[in-house]
């Protein structure tokens, strides 16, 4: 696979892309960005544990060949210097396709990584406070499954709402119960950002997800760190936002 | 004690300030913050356990009253939003005595405390990345005892370093073997940046530190959070600066 080099393509259609802007100019490996509703059709999740034996960068690089242009590094366990690492490393591949990193949790780590945003929970710091100490552009993704909060979120300033569980899940203790695909719908028509689903999503059952609800992607921890043909899971999931 | 109202003291001697600059001109609660190398005389790092029965914020509002100008906001336990909570109250206790505020290894609460930096150790982001992602002004502060390490994270851009432990501590488990003043002044010798001696300082011992090393400055966790009587510990230790 020498995917990482040479010709670029396109994040959806596989149809080359010529290099443009500054940045792009100067380092051929490097992709303009994607929009974020573009890239937000599906978030990749890191988790280092699913994705063993294979280190995370591995899982990664090949989602993002098969077309995958969005990343979120979770990590709960590592450091601070080991979560930077990681990071910077997922910034090196999520620029060479245009795709977006966010970071779970911690602003700190994204900004000194470079990363595109960051990814919030109720529990981490409030939406308007990251706002505040933020660069304009750095986006900020806020976790409910209330349309109430969802609505809030996007007041102060979140840029998509993830939300979940959509349907059960084992890779997060936290989760709560599953809201389904009509649950999802309500937090959809709360707001004007776009909204993610989470929670359980497979190829088998993204299709039904994203046409029930009006979602602008899923994100899945399992289905792709876990998945033993990872280019073959991410271009199911996509599938389901085919025509 | 009313001191948190009405007249301005300044830093060291007690003596009236007048207001100046725009923020305290709009809020007469604000006193303009001090310089570094001035404030760095004595750090009062903050500690839940050592305060209680008292809240942290009444010992550090006890240790502003006294002269102290710079606070750190330790608590290794606290969720990022109890941490930011606690941050945004000493933020503004420290506004009406012009008093710095750090924040301890995340740089994130700092910013969204608008706290005026961080202070980073060997576990944290290093301070070079700390440097490139935060605002011109954002003060970093670098826990080492290696003159070189210390040297090297001037280099990297750190505006202080505190060096430690100088004598065996309860504090900090980590801290390992005391180096005493001589190791102080070894770091001190080192570097161009003020240079805060940690690990053991007590009244007694902060003169001996100060004059045998060249320290700017010392840092106490137990000698003001545990101290019965707050102000006078603080005046205290910052008669060691005292000609």
């Amino acid at each position: 696979m020498g995917g990482l080099h040479g010709v670029f393509f396109s994040p959806l259609d596989g149809s080359p892309r010529k290099a443009s802007g500054g940045a792009t100019a100067c380092n051929p490996q490097m992709s303009a960005p994607v929009p974020l509703s573009e890239a937000l059709r599906l978030v990749v999740i890191t988790d280092r544990r699913l994705a063993a034996p294979r280190p995370v960068e591995e899982v990664v690089a090949r989602a993002l060949e098969a077309g995958a242009r969005c990343v979120q590094l979770r990590d709960k366990t590592a450091t601070p210097r080991s979560l930077l690492g990681q990071a910077e490393r997922l910034r090196g591949l999520t620029r060479r396709w245009g795709a977006l990193l966010f970071v779970n949790d911690r602003f700190d780590i994204a900004l000194a990584a470079e990363a595109d945003g960051v990814h919030l929970g109720p529990e981490d710091l409030p939406v308007a406070a990251v706002r505040r100490a933020t660069p304009p552009g750095f986006l900020i993704g806020y976790s409910t499954d209330v349309p109430e909060k969802a609505r809030a979120a996007q007041d102060e300033g979140a840029d998509y709402i993830g939300c979940g569980a959509v349907f059960p899940t084992a890779t997060k203790a936290d989760a709560g119960q599953a809201i389904g695909v009509e649950g999802l719908r309500r937090v959809v028509e709360a707001v004007d950002v776009p909204v993610v689903g989470i929670g359980g999503i497979t190829p088998q059952n993204a299709p039904g997800v994203v046409q029930g609800s009006g979602a602008a992607g899923v994100a899945v921890v399992g289905a792709v760190m876990g998945a033993p043909d990872v280019a073959e899971a991410v271009r199911a999931l996509l599938a389901a936002f085919r025509p």
